[in-house]
C-alpha cells in the first residue's frame, strides 16, 4: 500500500460533472488498496469571479481580507469532492488550510511554506478515510490568519503535503498528458518524457514551458518528493519529475537511466530586449545601469556587451526582460539618462527565446555547436547567446521561434520518430 | 460610546452595490463613535447554488461536507464586505464562525451555540478595529470541525454576540421596517410598532410572523439582549423587542409602557388539518394517536376533540399542523387505523389560522369576545379555537383569513387610523 498525493487544478473540476469524473479517478485510486491524499484548486473561474468582485467593492483590496475571500474558493471545490466520493460509499473528509496544518509566512497573497504539521490528516487516513485539502491556502501562526500561496499554491500545496507525509508520489494533474521534449503546439512532432531530472524541469519552467510550477518543483527537488505529472483525460502515464539520487537509485523509475544530452526545448515568446546605445566605456557603467533597471522591479535574463568601438570608445548593451517589466524599466533608464551618459535606448518587444536543456550538457561537447549549425541552415538570424550549466539560450526574431524551435527539436534527435537511443550520441 | 451589534441579511448585500451600501451605514455608526460588530449573512441567493451544486455532485450530502461547504458564503461576503470598508478609510477586520470563538453541538446543519469566547473579536475592537463575522456558522470543540446553525442561523449569531459582548442592543436588518400589528400585505392598516415584549414577540413568531426568528428572540431574552429590528433601506427606527424588565426598566427605551392587551394579529396559511372521524370514546385514544402522529415526525399545533355521540360511543378528533407534515402524519395513521379503530380520515389544508397576541390579556377580561363578536358580525366561521396565557388562535377557511385578520385588527384598535390609547380601553 502506498501513500498517493493527487493534486487537480481549477478545470479539471470546473463543473459538477468534472469533480464527478475526479471523485471517481480518487476512488479508483483508493479501490488499488492506497492512500489517498488529495490536493484542489478551487473551480474553473472561481478565484477571477472573486476578484472581480472584490474590484467591485473595493478598488484597493486588504490583503488579510483578500485572502479570505480567496480562499472560500476551495473549500467549495474540496467540500463538493469530499461529498462526491462519499456517495461512491466511500469515507473522506476535506480540511481548510488551517485545519490540515499548512504554516505560512504572514505575507498576504504570496505567503511561502514555513511548516506542515498534519496531524488531522494522518488521523483522518489512519481511520481509512480519503483526505481532501483547500490548494493554494494556509494560516499564520502569529497572526492566526488565513493565507494564500500565490500563483501555483496548488501545485505546492500537494507537493508540501507530499513531503510532510513522505508519500510515495505526488500526481499533480493538468489538461496535458506530462511534460514534453517541446511545446507541441509550436513543435508537433514533441515527445511526451518519461522522466527529466528535477534540475532540467526547473531551467524548462523557468524558461517557458508551462506544465509545472518552478515553486512547486524546487519544493520537491528540496524534500525529495517525486512528482509524477500526469493527465486528467487519460489513464497513461504521464512524466516523473526525479531528483538526481532518484533518477538513479529508485527501481520503480526504471533504475538507473542514461542521461539524455538534451532534455527538452523551451520557447518564450514573452520577452522583450532593451539595448542601451552609446554608454560610455568605462568601468562600472554596466553595474551602474542594472541597478537603475533592478530598482525599477524589472527581471533581467539575458544580458550581452557589445564590443567597444575603440574610436567612440562608447559600446552598446543589450538585455532582456518580461515583457511586461519593459516600460518601467524604461522610464527608469530615461529618467537618469545624464548621470549614467547613454545616446539612446531601443525597446524591441518582437524576439523570441529558444532555450535547450539537458544535464548531459556537462559531460557532453558540441552541444552548442549543434544548436547553432541547425539554425544557421535554416536561416535564423541569432541575437544573443547566454549559457547556464546545463542549457543553452538563444534570442531569435519572434516570428523566427517556432520554426528554429522545430529544426532545433530535429537537430538534437527529438523528433517522435526518432529513436530514443540517439539520445546520448547526438554530440554531431 | 455603544457597542452595537448589527445583523445584515443575504438580501441586503446581494450584490456589489448593496455591498457598499451596508458599508456605509457600518462606518457611520463607527463615525458616531460606537464600537461595531457585525454578523452577515452570504450573499443573496449563494446558498441556494451552493445547495444546488451539492445536489448535483451528490443525491445525498454528507452533513460534514454541506457545513463546509455553506460555511463558504458568508465567508466571501464577510471578506467583501470587509474589504468595502477599509476602502472607505476605517480598519475593518472579518473573522469565520470558528475565529470568533462560536462554540457549538456537532450537530451538523442544525447546530446550536454552547459558548461563545469572542476574544479575538474583543482585541479587535480594543485595536480601533470594525468586527464583521460570518453569520450562521461555528464550530465544534470535540471534532475541531465547522458547523452551520439551520434556518435563521445568522440571527442568532448576532444576538449571541452581542450577549458574549455584553452590546447596548444588537439592531437586525431587514428589508422591513420592523414588527407590524399584523402582515401589512394582508391588513393594510397595520401599524409598526415601537416595541414588543420577547414572549409577544415569540407568540407571533410561532404563529405565522416572519420577520424575526423564534430561536434568536428566546436566546435574546435569555440572556437580556435588546433587539432592534430595524430595515436597510430606511434610517428610521425600527422596532426594540424587550423583555419584561427592560419594558419596564430601561429608560432609553420611554420606561415603563402601558401594556397593550392586544399587540398584534399574526396569520398564518401554512398549516393542514387532520379529522379523524370515528374514534372508540374511551380513555388512552387520544394518547395512542398522538403518539403514532409524533412517531411520524409531525409537529402537532392545535387539537379539538369532539363531544362523544353517546348512541355510537364513537367521536372525532380533528387537530393541525405544517402542510409539509401531513402526508407523513395521515400515511402512518392510516397504517395504524385497525389497533386505533377508528373509522376514516380527512385531510383538509384550505384553512387558514388568525392569532392574536397580547401580554395583556393576563390582566384584561373580554379579550376573546371581542375577536368571536368581530368575526361574527363579518359571517366568518370559526371551526377551532385554541388558547394560551397571552394567545387566542382560531381556525377559519383560509379564503377567509385576510378579511378575519382586517376586522379583528380593526376590532382591538389596532388600524392604523385608531387612537393608540384605546389599547387599554379594548375589552370591548
Amino acid at each position: 500500500m502506498a501513500l498517493i498525493v493527487q493534486k487537480y487544478g481549477g478545470s479539471s473540476v470546473a463543473d459538477a460533472e468534472s469533480i464527478k469524473r475526479v471523485a471517481k479517478r480518487i476512488v479508483d485510486t483508493r479501490r488499488a488498496g492506497h492512500e489517498v491524499v488529495v490536493a484542489v484548486s478551487a473551480m474553473g473561474d472561481t478565484t477571477d469571479e472573486l476578484l472581480d468582485l472584490a474590484q467591485q467593492v473595493a478598488p484597493i483590496q486588504a490583503p488579510r481580507e483578500l485572502d479570505m475571500l480567496l480562499s472560500s474558493g476551495e473549500r467549495i471545490s474540496m467540500a463538493l469532492l469530499a461529498m462526491a466520493i462519499h456517495s461512491m460509499g466511500f469515507e473522506a473528509r476535506s480540511f481548510t488550510g488551517s485545519q490540515a496544518g499548512m504554516i505560512t509566512t504572514a505575507d498576504h497573497g504570496s505567503a511561502r511554506i514555513v511548516d506542515v504539521t498534519p496531524v488531522r490528516l494522518r488521523e483522518a487516513l489512519d481511520e481509512g478515510a480519503i483526505v481532501i485539502v483547500a490548494g493554494f491556502q494556509g494560516f499564520n501562526r502569529d497572526t492566526r490568519d488565513i493565507t494564500t500561496l500565490g500563483r501555483g499554491g496548488s501545485d505546492t500545496t500537494a507537493v508540501a503535503l507530499a513531503a510532510a507525509l513522505d508519500a510515495d508520489v505526488c500526481e499533480i494533474y493538468s489538461d496535458v498528458d506530462g511534460i514534453f521534449t517541446a511545446d507541441p503546439r509550436v513543435v508537433p512532432k514533441a515527445r511526451k518524457l518519461d522522466r527529466i531530472s528535477s534540475e532540467e524541469m526547473l531551467e524548462l519552467a523557468a524558461n517557458g514551458a508551462k506544465v509545472l510550477y518552478i515553486r512547486a518543483v524546487e519544493y520537491a527537488r528540496r524534500h525529495g518528493v517525486v512528482i509524477h505529472a500526469r493527465s486528467t483525460f487519460s489513464s497513461g502515464e504521464g512524466t516523473y519529475v526525479l531528483n538526481e539520487k532518484q533518477r538513479t537509485s529508485r527501481p520503480d523509475q526504471g533504475g538507473p537511466m542514461e542521461e539524455p544530452v538534451v532534455a527538452g526545448v523551451a520557447t518564450d515568446l514573452g520577452q522583450a530586449k532593451i539595448t542601451i546605445i552609446g554608454v560610455p566605456d568605462v568601468p562600472g557603467k554596466a553595474a551602474e545601469i542594472f541597478k537603475i533597471v533592478a530598482k525599477s522591479g524589472a527581471n533581467v535574463d539575458m544580458i550581452v556587451q557589445n564590443v567597444s568601438a575603440a574610436a567612440t570608445g562608447r559600446t552598446d548593451i543589450s538585455f532582456t526582460l518580461p515583457k511586461g517589466d519593459a516600460a518601467a524599466a524604461l522610464k527608469a533608464l530615461a529618467g537618469d539618462q545624464s548621470e549614467v551618459g547613454f545616446q539612446s535606448l531601443v525597446h524591441d518587444d518582437q524576439i523570441g527565446k529558444l532555450s535547450v536543456v539537458g544535464a548531459g550538457m556537462r559531460t557532453h561537447s558540441g552541444v552548442s555547436a549543434t544548436l547553432f549549425e541547425a539554425l544557421s541552415v535554416a536561416g535564423i538570424n541569432i541575437e544573443m547567446i547566454s549559457t547556464s550549466e546545463i542549457r543553452i539560450s538563444v534570442v531569435v526574431r519572434g516570428d523566427d521561434l517556432a520554426a528554429a524551435a522545430r529544426v532545433v527539436h530535429r537537430a538534437y534527435g527529438l523528433d517522435g520518430d526518432a529513436d530514443a537511443t540517439v539520445y546520448a550520441g547526438s554530440g554531431r
